[in-house]
């Protein structure tokens, strides 16, 4: 079969791949109908996680069951899901609380051995999907692909940044970064009751979509984000803080800095390193730090009944449409930004 | 000065009437620009309740303070005010605590005595505003009059009734009753992250209007309520159902049957009498019933910077705009349902 | 096998009975160890449920794991467990979503056909578990059978009875019968932070124990529990009361006024007719009446960890201790009120 | 009057000192009763704040009103009232929201101009408390000042720890530092439904008083505590981890390290400075990191409660009973972690 392998930084490839086949009683084996890239695939794209050469990418999809092992019970053979980015195993202690993001065999799809065993993702003609009862999310009726895709991942982030913080209703929300999950973050708070959501980048055609969305959009290079949200609160701050850039401090304390006092900071973005914080400031000014990573297998159903519903729509943020073949231009265009969110017909 | 007097069942004129002045340090007077006709007021108007004749009629009304009290802080003269349908004192147990609408001094004006003492209200040129401090909330700028005169009253009781019952991210809301306070709860159900509104009542003008807000509108004179919503839930039923209708109780009994198992019922139906109720079957199915009442002083602050933002425009409803002289005519229009909600310019 | 069987009204027989066998591929058969008569058991007992003659009582029980069905994975022969009295299927929509009261599926032992097929119960050396890992829950190491006999039942429906209903820190919770379900009740809402319970029975030897527990024991037959409640709030009443009387409306009307205005009831007592309730007077001062019953499945594991840690010792409420031959007697004491709980050693 | 003032690091006398009087409208005179040496204290006394000499100190106390203000209302003279260490407004829109530590206004007794004006403390004969409306909590009757005197400050931050930070039944909590405010979150965590609370210290004698009050006591000189908790909860870790140390990162990052995969760490030590925090290791494991500050304006009368009925006793953790001449004494002990609480009669 047809795939999308990651061979080193930068240097992505379609190439010829052996399909994968059943191997415990509760995998399934899943034929993507389409994906998205994502912005956790950038870090494998440039390097940055120690992926394994060879590994087949992509882990936000849709699909249809083509096998299942046979302890699989809620799915079989042409049922049309949704895959979690995330695998659990579902019987865990944490996976019997909810926290399946936290699973004692968690995993993703296309990043290597980051989690133990590497896992061959979606940019492929088939899948293997383990835990598959637990994993997969059943595909609404009459939606098409592009409004489901981003369900296992970017979207059930968005969702978790507003609802795991705790979002009230008539909240201030500003959203630091416009990349789909600051994107997503802000369409949720809108769908939930924010009063209002201001989102902050420096790429204009980013501030532009989320202008569209009916954002207040806001150049972080030509303004600070901290003072025009004071600025519009009659110098209180913000309620409700997403940070959704990752990868270095700065948005972080400027997230920090643009919450009120007892306000909230959700970060769903993606971080890795030791910081310096203000705890002082932290500490005298009451904020609340809350660290997240979406969980598409406790919230999917809840999302896709919004999709079903027209509540929400997912696909507006999608900038290009390509084929599996064009996957490598994809990601070139994703990491230069020149892309929002790549769309991938399989 | 002229005002809106009752004077019997279905007897209501407009006559001269004696200015109001401050009587308590914390009363101000307020020069009403804009009122509505409410649901509560159509108690007074059939002789329900045991007012006064020469009553003042009025509860949901914008003005302009024009004389404040000594001890009255947060307004003067000049301010742009809405008031609470309700007074409250602001220091008793209840007040301190956010239970407004239970106050051991709680009023409502142009009721008659029903709560002691009888207000004078709002469809006339001058109204005294007791315990203005507390009762009285600001009124944003450049927002019409039109999107704020609702919040005293109606619109706080559709929030109410969404809030107050606990919905939840994803709920499927359904509304007994497309009157305001119906459509009200649906709009903030919505607006607060309901998957679906259903909305049913008898008159196809409110369905109509509950069509244009995106409900699911269902004609309860040619389907059951709670089958319409089972067929739409794969058999489940509600999570939250607003009983909106009030004064019997089949409106109850179907919310009630509505609701799936461990589901809500929320009243904010207006009920003065005792009910028979099916104890058994709610305890079976674990269901709850929350009474509520709105309370804009509690929740005045969250509700207009909705309407400020954009985020909810309570104007929708309005069906007819009036003069003061007119209301009358506004009353016989509203109690026969040709009006869904009378606006009157002051 | 010996085993306690129902024969009619009042007729119970210890009696030969045959062994249960594994079924299904999800059932387990557990040889119990102890076990409890329950306050639902006396419907049984008394005739009120269509019990069918023969069948085996009891569902209120600890014991052993003897065999294990092939699909069964958390537990194996050996595990000590308890059973929650409710059997669920854990996967339904309900079940899926922690309302395992609710399964489509739902049944309960020893009551005969109410829920479809009848279940033999656990008065016997073997009782067959249908749904093993749903409906079982790991019984901690050294803690008597005692303490963990009522947590399949009684006990989590006193949990249920204070958390459900969303008791907040420092609230004054007044208590409406002194049974088992009334004084397990009772017990949480001091575990989990009321200020103050006061606890009404007519039944002096439970008011004693009632006093014990550390309540404020009030006779019904002497005084007026809603007067007593109020005046040791200054007049405002109980922030939250438990019906756990049940069969008559009684002491639910008793419970709606005892509760204070915006307050909430609470009803764990079991309900099978209409009742005839002061909905004018609910609207008025808003409550909320919240039907529940107790969840084994859901809260067991929080509730043994309590018992585990010595936060909550439930056998402080048992008075008769006796042998499985001596089960009928049991039921004639615990009929007559002359025992409080009867637990049985098997 | 006399006078406890400071007058450098470790220079603390009693003196002389003119009586205040009242200088606003709000303003209420106090007569303290009792009063007590508080960790806040510390700082000033070791000259770490920028006192001013001469400022009276002490913030922890109950007394008698002697004189009011025209505009005070809930209070009169002979009114036996406890004092919020907080002077809040009561009016800004932080306190509108419950935000009391964080009004615009907020200063504290006996700090020096740390808040911008200077305000003498309580180890005097009488101190001035501005807008006394808030301030002040009345204290309930025949409760000693032993139980008392805390609630403006320690013990309310004790329950702020837990509340705050959304403590959930059946919790697992730990808390790093046993000095008054960390063994009094253990005792709310207790009181509030924690099935078990550890708690960590280097002092014996502290240890001592965190075992009697039923906690599991470590000894962070010999053990790790994070160790300890994963060692009884299977290697899973605290759901709640209260820091009560302040002061250094050391007590911060063991907290981190001791709560559970999307645990929360409540942070009530008092930080001034910037620290390195694993954001990598708070963001892959999600935990939640609340920052707060205790407010007994909020929490004042629900803390009085449980005391009034005998639920908590907050007078165990006294260790020593002084009266205001030997407060330079109560200090040096305190200072030297020979004394837990001090108790002053004044």
């Amino acid at each position: 079969m047809k795939a999308v392998k990651w061979f080193g930084a930068g240097d992505v490839r379609v190439e010829e791949a052996e399909k994968p086949k059943i191997r415990n009683d509760t995998d399934a084996l899943v034929r993507p109908t389409s994906a998205c890239i994502c912005g956790t695939d950038l870090h494998v794209y440039r390097g940055e996680l120690l992926s394994v050469p060879g590994t087949v990418m992509g882990h936000e999809f849709v699909g249809v069951v083509e096998e299942v092992g046979p302890s699989v019970k809620r799915f079989k053979p042409g049922d049309r899901v949704i895959s979690s980015c995330w695998i659990a195993d579902g019987t865990c202690w944490y996976c019997r609380h909810g926290y399946y993001t936290q699973c004692v065999n968690i995993n993703i799809y296309g990043m290597g051995p980051v989690y133990g065993e590497s896992l061959d993702g979606a940019f492929a003609e088939l899948v293997r999907v383990p835990y598959a009862d637990t994993v997969l999310i059943p595909a609404p009726e009459n939606v098409p692909d592009e409004k489901l895709v981003t369900v296992g991942d970017s979207l059930a982030t968005g969702f978790e940044a507003v609802v795991n913080a705790g979002m009230r209703p008539g909240d201030f929300v500003a959203v630091i970064g416009c990349g789909p999950v600051g994107l997503y973050s802000g369409m949720f708070a809108r769908l939930l009751g924010a009063s209002t959501v201001l989102a902050a980048d420096v790429v204009p055609e980013r501030l532009a979509v989320a202008e569209e969305l009916g954002f207040a959009a806001v150049n972080a290079a030509e303004k600070d984000v901290a003072d025009e949200v004071r600025n519009m609160t009659d110098g209180v701050g913000a309620d409700l803080v997403v940070e959704a850039v990752g990868r270095s401090v700065e948005p972080l304390l400027k997230a920090v800095e643009t919450a009120r006092r007892k306000g909230t900071v959700s970060v769903v973005g993606y971080h890795l390193h030791e910081y310096s914080i203000p705890s002082g400031m932290l500490w005298l000014t009451e904020k609340k730090l809350i660290f997240s990573i979406g969980d598409p297998i406790r919230n999917g159903e809840t999302i896709t009944r919004y999709i079903q519903h027209n509540r929400i729509d997912p696909s507006k943020i999608i900038t290009h449409r390509i084929k599996l073949e064009e996957v490598p231009q994809g990601f070139e265009m994703f990491a230069k930004k020149q892309a929002l969110k790549v769309f991938v017909k399989i």
